[in-house]
């Protein structure tokens, strides 16, 4: 009997470690492999045999495991290379010493080019005896052919949580005030869109629709001069038209060529103030913790990333099956539930899943019907959590 | 019979709305006013007359009203100033118009301030006919006598949370990593020192202690060197020896004449990069949602706060009872359990509750379990809350 591993990569979500968790489980009640191996810090553990074993974890350490942002097995930006045949020599070695018949990846665009990447030189070297197996997650959204994606539903509820709630702090004074909220999302406004689902968003401003400043700040003007609030939403990939994000000045490169955005609430905030629409505006950046905040998951969404790894695992039990992507689509009709299906992973790798066009409204004035058909029934229901003296509790991390 | 009134002031906090829903849930239970009524945005609504009725809010409006983050009356930062005579006849004579027995107000310093005034001006004018009676809100906990304020371990749950969860996050990479978490709190660290409560802050900056940069930065480098990542915690009242906030660069003033501090963090990240002892540097600013997030309320802070209403309400009855402020005591020994007691609300305006100086290790290095005892114990439990489709239900604001 052969062992399987499961690994993480790329940025952290609030329900990344669900999908690990559902790979467990399902072996404990299938057990096909005698053992689930966790790599750590993903290509990049595994390429220096930095193995944790989780077959045996209990019922309590599933549940924390599925309640624990971020990477339990911790991440890596690692980008394999195809043309670097030593990496992949080496990974086949390692698979072999350690009798692994599957690998599990779990990760946005890169994973999956990963995936495809390693089961590609399986193939062509004749290589059966591993298979590769992409798991979807990204807060972003921004995978091609899934209906969405794990993590962007907790992100999304929470980030529709703090629209409203920053919008019941901001508009207690009777002063003029424009409140600016930076959300994540790279060149897809996902997230951003969602935090219209607090149904408090007054402009949004979305990487998809080419940034005209003297449209926005004549909105920003006509939503000021009839209530003296304007609560604004921005993607930190918000562009001009010339392709400059509007953050351009503080943007960097991260290890796979990704600008490292930030600041396009900032730009809006100068904007405002120079232009003299407003003569007040206020930054909230959520940063960090809108993809980790597992204080706010969605009760969809951490069951659905559980039954994703679950579905993973029993797809594995077929030999051939190799270099696909496990998919969310929905049912055609009736309530909301999740429906798996598989996906060669090459053709989820380096697209991009934007926002359609026709969800969004004119002059920022924010989505149409059917983007809160899409996104409403993801953000629903919160799980019972395991608590740590007043605070969430958190697995150990595996890699500490 | 007379008529109550009920009004807020000063900043947000999660759970400010329950201390009024106490004062018209006594009021349902014993009817000693024929009318609450809720005065909108503090001193400011109150002299134009801006009133509702909630004496007969429902069940389920008492219940939003507690999960309500920010103040649903409204808020202002209106100072009364004692030689302002205009202004004490006009509300003396809007109480007199609306028949107005006793006026809670619910806020910080200033507020008591207010309360404070408001009572010595009815006591010198021979006026037995208007109360004033404080309760205590704030989440910067800052206010002497009172153990600590309601709204402070909400937010210092959440800021425990935060610390937590984006601890998960910066850990997933095997590269360096500084975090640098900013709290608000003004010129006392409670809010900041929360986050110990985490069990993931290395290096603490409280205003209380004088921000010796070297010393810091050899802590920084000390933790940097053996572990590769540092996650920090500043205040965002943090001060240099000679009294300049860290944040001075940014330093506005708000009406009250109080700094409008923020940028804390980038300034210790500047001085991390700037100095060497570290590579990579990421801030995350709370910003406003800290105080307001009422997704992630104490339930021992909600209902503290809402039988602190209950418990002025019962105070008022004696007609003898004013320019004084209920505050929060702790039993001597047993599990926790608020009790109330009252205070000249002149004994607390105007002054600012430190963190003592001996629950503060040396070195930025955290707080003694002195801290954790006060702190832990009130941030226990989360109420059950109505949900609206996927995220939080909040009550309409009564000022819109």
């Amino acid at each position: 009997m052969g062992n399987c591993l499961v690994a993480q990569s790329g940025g952290p979500t609030s329900v990344i470690n669900a999908t690990v968790a559902g790979v467990i489980q399902a072996n404990q009640l299938n057990p096909i492999y005698e053992h689930v191996y966790g790599g750590l810090h993903g290509i990049e553990g595994i390429l220096n045999e930095e193995f944790v074993d989780l077959t045996n974890l209990s019922d309590n350490g599933i549940q924390l495991l599925k309640q624990t942002c971020a990477s339990a097995l911790g991440s890596c930006r690692y980008k394999l290379k195809r043309d670097n045949v030593e990496d992949f020599e080496k990974i086949m070695a390692i698979l072999d010493a350690y009798n692994i018949d599957t690998m599990f990846y779990t990760g946005g665009n890169d994973s999956m080019d990963t995936v495809a990447a390693l089961s590609e030189y399986a193939a062509e070297h004749n290589i059966r005896n591993h298979r590769f197996i992409g798991c979807p997650k990204t807060v972003d959204n921004d995978l091609v052919i899934t209906d969405h994606c794990p993590g962007f539903a907790s992100a999304a509820k929470f980030l529709a949580t703090v629209a409203k709630l920053t919008w019941m702090d901001v508009n207690v004074y009777t002063r003029q005030e424009v409140f600016i909220l930076e959300t994540m999302g790279r060149d897809a406004g996902w997230l951003a869109a969602s935090t219209v689902l607090s149904g408090k968003v007054d402009l949004l401003v979305l990487p998809e629709v080419e940034f005209d400043k003297d449209r926005f700040l004549a909105q920003v003007k006509e939503i000021v001069d009839a209530k003296n609030k304007c609560y604004i939403v921005v993607s930190e990939g918000a562009k001009f038209a010339d392709g400059t994000y509007l953050a351009a000045g503080e943007a960097k490169n991260d290890g796979f060529g990704h600008a490292v955005l930030g600041g396009a609430g900032n730009a809006i905030k100068n904007m405002i103030l120079e232009s003299g629409v407003a003569k007040r505006a206020k930054v909230q950046d959520m940063s960090t913790l809108q993809r980790c905040n597992a204080a706010c998951q969605s009760k969809v969404d951490v069951e659905e990333s559980f039954r994703l790894g679950m579905s993973a695992h029993m797809h594995s039990q077929d030999p051939t099956f190799t270099g696909k992507m496990v998919a969310v689509k929905r049912p055609e009709e009736g309530a909301y539930n999740p429906l798996f299906f598989t996906v060669d992973a090459k053709e989820v790798a380096n697209f991009v899943k934007h926002v359609p066009a026709e969800w969004i409204l004119d002059d920022y004035r924010g989505m149409t019907q059917e983007f809160y058909d899409y996104a409403l029934p993801l953000i629903q229901g919160e799980p019972d959590v395991i608590m740590d003296n007043g605070v969430i509790a958190q697995i150990e991390p595996f890699y500490l």
